[in-house]
């Protein structure tokens, strides 16, 4: 029996080799996008603004996942190259306009869109990426055909239904401000908001392409939602205590924001009576009535009830079942760099700093 | 020779035939977009308010147009049901943003959904009613074949991208408070932001499923421009001097907004030099810091510089060029009651006070 893979790899290798991958992957996916985007009127407050956000320079997981799992299913990437230009499309408008629901000020190290120009150009902007977002698949109609193009059709489809019901959820609590969360509500919320178009529809929309359609992509579900929960953990925890230059977005920002972040959620679950009730009334006010004090008052909280500490836990925790789900839901690919990446790809997500 | 049908049927009998057209298929189009809203969570914040401005009573020209299309060339309008449930939903979802980007508080009669719940939820509703309106045209898959399907398909991406740019150009103007406009430059944007997705793609969507795609759809382009700018050219006349119960939006709220519209711009290029510099400072100021005393001012200049009279006379003028294009854009089909009906709402558009 092997040992796998938990300890072959030092982290420092780890990091080189996923590195590489994402260095190309996301080079191919921008100028394939870019090319997606019309040149032509109007520029200043539509055009040239769908390629703010993805020239910003993102990590590419998604199409990473999505060009790394059609070639380890023994496909051509480039087949796959218009379906990640879709899912970063995609994603970027998510990202405008969930900078938009948040409050949100930073986004890869600059002001975010609305910030600044606007609420109402940022929408239309992030409505402009969404339908943009389509193109791609349409062309996949004559390089795939008709049966992989409407597959992959669906699939988005799909995903991008779960981000909107993860999203309504994760507002509707802050618009209520609801506290009596558990763990799994967070799961719950993040299973659909964050691991459905972050690894799940990118790794089985690439297989799908890969095998020609002969594989069933539900197979790659648990991966999926094990690796995006624990890459969606170790972003609440870089959100609070990464570093700026590094990280891109405002440090404490999802405390500004009232987000409920599983290390909130620990914390509210272990506090004191009293502390709970001061988080309370401090998540029931507006962003721009919380204090910098406050602010400074909840992130003690968090340290004092060792959150970081339990969601790191978690994080890893989810980190090994994803290494196990991979083992078996990629046992039917080859041994190629490409496999390799995406095995590796899992822990690099929990040891990033950015 | 026959003199055409503008002064042969009296507006009360067009009123009553273009009614009974509309009401029957606006109730068809809201019983199939009903089913295709998912009855499961989350519905509080996500699925209850998909159906909220649907089901709050639109006129349903749209989707009227789209199937009185189908018909005319020779279609069952069950065919284009579901064509017309995605232009409807995507309509919704286009209501639910702009009024966000317009900072809009009345929509059919009832606060704006953002007034109620706040920009967040807004924004993301708008977000899954535009998912939600491509899952009707997937389903046109197994029931007009690919051809068709794809083809309604690229419809719908087109009238999308046209409605992002108009829009854009809109707020662009607001955000840059460009008062240097003319006639054209209004018609350009309302072009993109309401004839595409109002009229021509309706009934170019319409005609294709009628005609088993036997029909240039280019043949309706004229017809449908000139049909969307009448109507938007009456819609602007009425958020002025409409009465606020039967037309559903705040009245003056174009105003308040800094809208750009053929009456703000004829004015600005009417009134004095003075009369000038006071609309461009009013217009420079953010929408809460406009008083109600400067919004009577602007009427009050509306009015000496007979802006509204202006307007009517060009709203009327695109009516006319309607009907000449209907005779020939429509030629080709039999003399139906819906070819009747869709002869008769060039003018009833106009009349309409609602």
């Amino acid at each position: 029996m092997e040992v796998g893979p938990l300890l072959a790899v030092p982290p420092g290798e780890r990091y080189k080799l996923v590195q590489s991958f994402l260095d190309k992957y996301r080079e191919m996916t921008l100028e394939a996008l870019l090319s997606y985007v019309p040149e032509r009127e109007p520029r200043k407050y539509l055009y040239d603004l769908v390629s703010d956000y993805p020239v910003r320079g993102g990590k590419g997981f998604r199409p990473s996942l999505c060009l790394a799992s059609c070639a380890a299913f023994g496909g051509d990437p480039l087949d796959a190259l218009r379906s990640a230009v879709s899912l970063e499309l995609f994603h970027n408008a998510f990202l405008v306009h969930d900078d938009v629901e948040d409050g949100s000020e930073d986004r890869r190290g600059r002001p975010t869109m609305h910030a600044q120009f606007g609420i109402p150009i940022a929408v239309n902007v992030g409505d402009a990426m969404n339908v943009l977002s389509i193109r791609p698949l349409m062309d996949n109609l004559k390089h795939l055909g008709e049966r992989l193009a409407w597959q992959v059709f669906t699939e988005i489809e799909h995903m991008v239904r779960e981000s909107v019901e993860g999203q309504a959820m994760e507002l509707g609590w802050v618009h209520e401000n609801v506290i009596d969360l558990q763990p799994q509500d967070y799961l719950r919320m993040i299973l659909k908001k964050t691991c459905w178009y972050t690894c799940i529809h990118p790794v089985r929309i690439g297989a799908i392409i890969g095998s020609d359609g002969e594989i069933d992509p539900d197979e790659f579900n648990r991966f999926g939602y094990y690796m995006g929960a624990s890459f969606q953990i170790q972003d609440d925890i870089l959100n609070l205590y990464g570093e700026h230059k590094r990280y891109g977005k405002e440090i404490g920002g999802d405390i500004w924001e009232g987000k409920r972040t599983l290390i909130l959620i620990h914390a509210l679950n272990t506090c004191t009576p009293r502390q709970r009730e001061r988080m309370r009334r401090f998540l029931s006010q507006p962003r721009v009535e919380r204090s910098a004090d406050d602010v400074r008052w909840v992130y003690r909280v968090f340290q004092e009830c060792g959150s970081l500490e339990y969601s790191r836990s978690v994080a890893r925790y989810l980190a090994g079942a994803a290494l196990q789900e991979f083992a078996d839901s990629f046992s039917g690919a080859k041994e190629t760099p490409e496999k390799r990446f995406l095995e590796q790809i899992i822990l690099y997500m929990i040891e990033r700093d950015l």
